[in-house]
């Protein structure tokens, strides 16, 4: 543990929702603060961090006290403006690095990157213009998903193309974005690898999850996941060589489809990810402490589960049902301290422990 | 769950050490804040909460200004001054109440209310002067003990009696404050039974842990308990008829003594105990979070464990072990952000998960 942090040290975590305060919480059990800097007011990481920064991503002044004040940087969100990283990279280190937030920030260097190692990925076309879109969909086919290669703040724009007659529609859909068109995938089931990756480079992987998604929004992640065994091992494996790409430092989600053919890579997220939340009730060392202690220099904590969990989502009026959760049996509430519980809002969530 | 706190609240909390930390870190999983109150700069608790104010115990003014930003009051340790407690309690509910602190402050009061319940402690004189001593050892016989009733901030005055030729010594140690003299238990193992009662009643037991003391403190609890289930059952009991007799709202900590003749209550805490930081692992509710329920007027969680654990304190120099307990598999680590690793400082703990 010699170029660890050591105790006493401060993390700085770049956004201060749900998942910045449970890392904020992580890092307490390892005896590091943390720093939160968010635009946004009284955000939830700080019910539960030392020190607060409210700040744009712009303010240069504040991003260097900020900087100055902590001593590593992690993040709980992908889509930091390139600015805000230029000049806090300069400053401090940031982890995960600079190579996996430029992989994972836009959609079509992602889709490069993974079947750059050999990974299957939904068939997938660069659509630089309207021109693009026909020459895809006619060697694509349909049905087919139109998305914007980066994500914005404000919401994702995504058009489903059930017909080539809807491909004019869905171009003007993007306003003028580089665009990528992916094709569908027949999957039976989702699943998730939440893999960290230490400084030295070694690689932890948890149990794969299996998740239900409705309406684009994680509900359920249940493990263990169905997988036969050699499944799961290529999951964890193509995790690890992920990781390794990219000289990876922290958590990453690794979300897959399960098909007839074999594992498909849906999409990778460089941070702790909600479909590893199970891991709060079902291992030792949960994602979010792995994630603090890979950006702090420690050595990785043994993911191995030790229980049967599901992890379901509280969304928006899902926090009705809390005073029952409250009363259940083997359920652990995870409340994330938001004021209003607006529909498709993640309220929290709730691991249940499952008895053998 | 009517009269309990909504989310949002905020929870005050007297003490900012590694209780109050952890019962802070817990409050954040219900969508609860803390405000810390510390006469202590820079208490472990603060790096964890929303808000620390740092005030001596007799500044009326800040304890004035601590109960206007909160809901409730609660407490990390019992020997809080009783001026203090007057001011708050005339402005905010303090839970546990009154009853239980005016128990647990007085060693002989203690030994009084639990004879009361008919419950089996050491047996045990009051002290009021030298000659109460003698008739006292010659009662109680030697090996023998003498404390002072109340405990100081400032550690224990405790001597140990083998010969009543020590006798005079003994009570000249205590400097003039009331004693009592207890007798030696003869007992095989010593148990602590973590019990929790709620604003409607509602008692929750966690399972009995068997703990090992060295030097007064606590090493290591380990779960299961060697017990009988009947002992098992008895120690249940008796640890929600002492809950029920003090009206109590919270969580308790009962150390009890395992004898040839039965169980014998040692003594009582009226807070989250030490001997109950392996529910962290073992339960998907831990005492941290039952006694922050609790108190904020929730439902009590179930208190099943699904796993056996170890629990082992870190003491001292016991920090030096943290490179390696971070690689150890199934270890949970709970570091408290403390500066000095003083010999005979609690540092931290392990939970350690065994599989069966």
């Amino acid at each position: 543990m010699s170029d660890s942090l050591p105790l006493g040290a401060c993390i700085g975590i770049l956004g201060g929702g749900q998942l910045g305060r449970m890392l904020s919480v992580a890092a307490s059990r390892l005896g590091l603060r943390c720093h939160i800097y968010d635009p946004a007011p009284n955000p939830p990481a700080g019910h539960v961090a030392e020190r607060v920064t409210t700040a744009a991503w712009d303010d240069a002044e504040a991003l260097r006290g900020f900087a100055a004040s902590v001593d590593v940087i992690t993040y709980e969100f992908e889509n930091i403006p390139t600015a805000t990283l230029d000049l806090l990279d300069s400053l401090r280190p940031v982890r995960p690095g600079r190579k996996a937030l430029a992989v994972s920030q836009d959609r079509m260097t992602e889709k490069d990157f993974l079947s750059g190692l050999g990974l299957t990925t939904a068939p997938y076309r660069d659509v630089p213009d309207a021109a693009a879109l026909r020459v895809g969909l006619d060697e694509i086919g349909t049905p087919a998903i139109l998305k914007t290669r980066r994500l914005g703040y404000d919401g994702k724009g995504q058009a489903r193309i059930m017909d080539p007659s809807q491909a004019e529609a869905a171009f003007a859909g993007m306003a003028g974005q580089e665009a990528i068109l992916e094709g569908f995938v027949e999957f039976t089931h989702e699943i998730s690898v939440i893999a960290a990756r230490g400084v030295t480079g070694e690689v932890a992987c948890y149990d794969p999850g299996e998740n239900v998604h409705v309406e684009g929004i994680l509900r359920t992640t249940t493990l263990p996941a169905t997988l036969t065994p050699s499944q799961q091992m290529d999951a964890v494996l193509l995790a690890g060589r992920i990781l390794n790409a990219l000289e990876y430092v922290g958590v990453m989600g690794v979300e897959l489809f399960v098909t007839a053919k074999g594992l498909v890579v849906n999409e990778i997220a460089p941070r702790v990810h909600n479909s590893g939340h199970w891991t709060q009730a079902g291992c030792a060392v949960d994602q979010f402490e792995q994630h603090i202690r890979a950006v702090a220099g420690w050595p990785l904590g043994n993911g191995a589960r030790h229980v049967d969990v599901v992890m379901e989502n509280l969304i928006g009026a899902d926090m009705d049902r809390v005073p029952a959760l409250a009363r259940a049996a083997d359920v652990q509430l995870h409340l994330y301290g938001k004021g209003e519980a607006r529909p498709g809002r993640k309220m929290g969530h709730v691991n249940r422990i499952v008895r053998g």
